[in-house]
């Protein structure tokens, strides 16, 4: 699949950098000859951000061109996305070039404020032209906001949403078109009220920065604005909310009937104590500190499978169900994990702190567990694999964004017990090894007991295959062991 | 210390388990009969999420009393927080009574929307009266807006902020007090907003929150609007972001020259969208997975010292700096680490996961390194003690909120090598053991080498009193090792 990239800007590269990682061949056309520069640092900014929310492999990176037109650009796009500066002339330019390419493939435009009948003024082919407003950074954020109009095939629509969806967005369905669509007129209205605040000197940009982060910033992460108004109600509802809240709207509680004049002295003023407030440290660090941020949040919401974590695990499955089977069973150890580094693994050696090589090694046997048949399905059932005894080798040091597998050989495995060897390998060579005793339990009695006769037999075919392989040299080792290397 | 909450609502309840949890004693009034059921049912919540941010023993809990009067309540408080129903003259009439038994004492008021002089009209001490304005669900989000006005005593103020960080909030001190004071302003922006959109049928109360927790709401919860825009602007800076979006002020991006009006119709359409969107959960649910995205957002920006994180840092570093020495070099083993267990800790048979043991053990460990002088600054001067190798028992299960202490018995030290036996412990028995083979290392050169002669001294002290400790049971251990309790 190819996405033609037209504008390659920061929002331009985001969605370059989004549809390169999911896989997709990538052409970019920007007449500016800083564009590759600019791409590439978005680019790498993506890298070491993206893989980090998946815990499916990945697929291959996608190729990437620069053409050298518009037309060469979108010849054999599946999708073309617009992102050049908000001047209309310019984007209608921009679309009857496009359009005597390629008129049928879905273009779909970064615009915050056009709406779509404004864009499709005197297109060639109205149809196929709407709006997929993202917000930055593009290849995190998962929220983009398509908005038709009524010009447009509701089928090319769909099939847009569906390659968003590919390339693990939300695409929202904005039903009516209207200036701004949803997000940015909020955004708009607490920009307006933020400037009133610093030119009238209430607050500085950072006092202001304090009071979103510091309160209703952390709320509007998970729930917005509704649910959370919803929860404040308690039993008695929204309805309660309502009734409660409702008249303070006549109060003067903001400025909006008016806008600050916009004139240099604002500027200056807000430039400035922006300079303060984060002068600090140089953008490519704050969008380091917020990529790493959001990292944490979507995997915060990934873990409770909650707003925008739902939409990550909903893409890990959806990429799993097209992955092949780990591995046959046969005289090797199996390959039951890819996983990558992430931020909140390392410790302050600067290296994967020491229960990450454990966390790895659970991934592993998780998904071993689920391949004999005891994943989840088996433990609501009441039963489950604990893990009784562990010895953890460490041979090597995995640091943040490096790639890592996990491999299960089986030592031993009887009805009640499996005796495991782990190996956590980085390009192929182990950073860490675990020796595992497991025990199948009944979980309401809490006592060990046979495993169902599926999962033995599952278990039993991999055993006898793996009774082949060499013992490991370090399985049945203890703490402090006699080596040839040293003395205890 | 002693804090006076009167009213005990969801608000109240919220000041309450703050103090309380952070070791004040607390007096509540609210002639509500119903207010001890609600304020329970708000302490079980915060009791459930509040520790889970320390890292740091937390003090006992305070004790907590309903007053049968205003008077009662408040005689020898430290602090007043004053949370009833948003009526100016019911609020005159509270602090009326308040002062005249506590004329001195500080009193913040919980007001989103009344300015501090007017909270003061008529009061017997205008100089105690302030605003301080908190965010639901107040025992976890840190903002707490403190306004005064020009009758108030500075330093009454500056001691009230300071009462507000000891337990664990950020007062950001508003300097000139206006209406709804700033983040409501926001808020009501918002609100007013979102009112047309779902009027109008441009959007479902769920969209809007879509639009907003999918995007810009994850944003705000690190960073706030202005530093986020200077991100936007690139190394150009703020100044060219401003000069990009300034002329955008005049388009018509929102309706917010307008009030929607508020009746019957608009209550109804808002209440049976958010039941649609929302109703599948119970306000409890929801409060219950707010708060547990919320303390992973905490945790998050706590890993990466950045915005509330650092607040729940500073928190914690005020509070160990009280805290006395863990133990002293005895023949004991050493409890070097007080740990709650926390919802990201649970697996999916709905224990602790396995690599958290090694967490808790990691957590022990480091404490017992910066204990003899081997912690970050040893670290950060090119040394470290690395594991070689682990060996772990799961001998009990821990659940959701456990605490566990983690104790440390030195089996052996040398000038490279340290080798240590690790108890996690839940009230007194132990949920799982750790024995460890550490190895001092020149991090540079990726070898070992002797420690420093100050560690080895300290390290030295403690191996000689542990020599007294009977050696652990299952230290020398392999796995699968054969007991007396079942055949390997």
């Amino acid at each position: 699949m190819k996405a033609a990239i037209i504008g390659g800007g920061v929002i331009g590269g985001g969605w370059a950098a989004r549809f390169l990682l999911n896989g997709w061949d990538v052409a970019v056309f920007d007449p500016d000859p800083e564009a590759p520069r600019k791409l590439g640092e978005v680019l790498a900014n993506a890298r070491a951000a993206l893989p980090a929310l998946s815990d499916a492999p990945m697929p291959d990176n996608g190729s990437l061109t620069f053409a050298s037109n518009l037309k060469e650009a979108v010849q054999n796009a599946d999708y073309i996305q617009e992102s050049v500066s908000e001047d209309l002339a310019l984007k209608h330019r921009v679309y009857a070039e496009i359009q005597h390419a390629a008129p049928d493939t879905p273009l779909g435009s970064s615009t915050s404020g056009f709406k779509p009948s404004e864009l499709q003024q005197g297109a060639l082919n109205p149809a196929s032209i709407f709006v997929a407003h993202p917000f930055n950074p593009v290849y995190l954020l998962p929220l983009a906001e398509i908005v038709p109009s009524i010009k447009n095939d509701p089928k090319l629509v769909e099939s847009a949403k569906e390659i968003l969806r590919e390339i693990g967005m939300f695409p929202l369905h904005v039903r009516k078109e209207i200036d701004a669509h949803i997000a940015d007129r909020f955004l708009e209205a607490v920009w307006r009220e933020a400037l009133w605040l610093v030119k009238d000197g209430i607050a500085t940009t950072e006092e202001i920065d304090e009071a979103i982060r510091m309160g209703f910033g952390l709320r509007w992460g998970q729930m917005g604005l509704f649910e959370t108004y919803r929860i404040a109600g308690g039993e008695a509802g929204m309805k309660h909310f309502l009734e409660q809240f409702g008249p303070c709207l006549t109060w003067p509680w903001t400025r909006l009937t008016d806008v600050p004049e916009f004139n240099d002295e604002l500027v200056d003023l807000i430039a400035g104590q922006s300079d303060a407030q984060s002068g600090q440290h140089s953008i490519r660090e704050l969008e380091r500190i917020r990529d790493r941020n959001l990292i944490g949040f979507l995997r915060v919401l990934k873990d409770s499978n909650w707003g925008a974590g739902r939409v990550l695990l909903e893409h890990d499955a959806r990429r799993r169900a097209t992955a092949p089977d780990p591995s046959p069973d046969t005289a090797a150890p199996m390959v039951m994990a890819h996983m990558q580094v992430l931020p909140g693994w390392i410790d302050y050696n600067g290296h994967m702190t020491e229960s990450r090589y454990l966390f790895a090694s659970s991934e592993t046997s998780d998904a071993f567990l689920r391949h004999i048949g005891a994943g989840m399905d088996y433990v609501a059932g009441g039963h489950s694999y604990y893990t009784a005894e562990t010895h953890i080798m460490h041979l090597g040091e995995a640091k943040l964004g490096d790639r890592l597998t996990g491999s299960v050989q089986v030592l031993g495995a009887d009805e009640k017990r499996l005796h495991v060897f782990i190996r956590i390998e980085k390009d192929g060579a182990p950073v860490a090894t675990l020796e595992q005793m497991l025990l199948h339990v009944d979980m309401a009695k809490g006592r060990a007991c046979p495993a169902a006769p599926e999962v033995l037999a599952r278990l039993g075919a991999i055993r006898d295959a793996h009774a082949a392989l060499p013992r490991p040299e370090t399985a049945g080792r203890h703490v402090g062991h006699q080596t040839g290397r040293g003395k205890s």
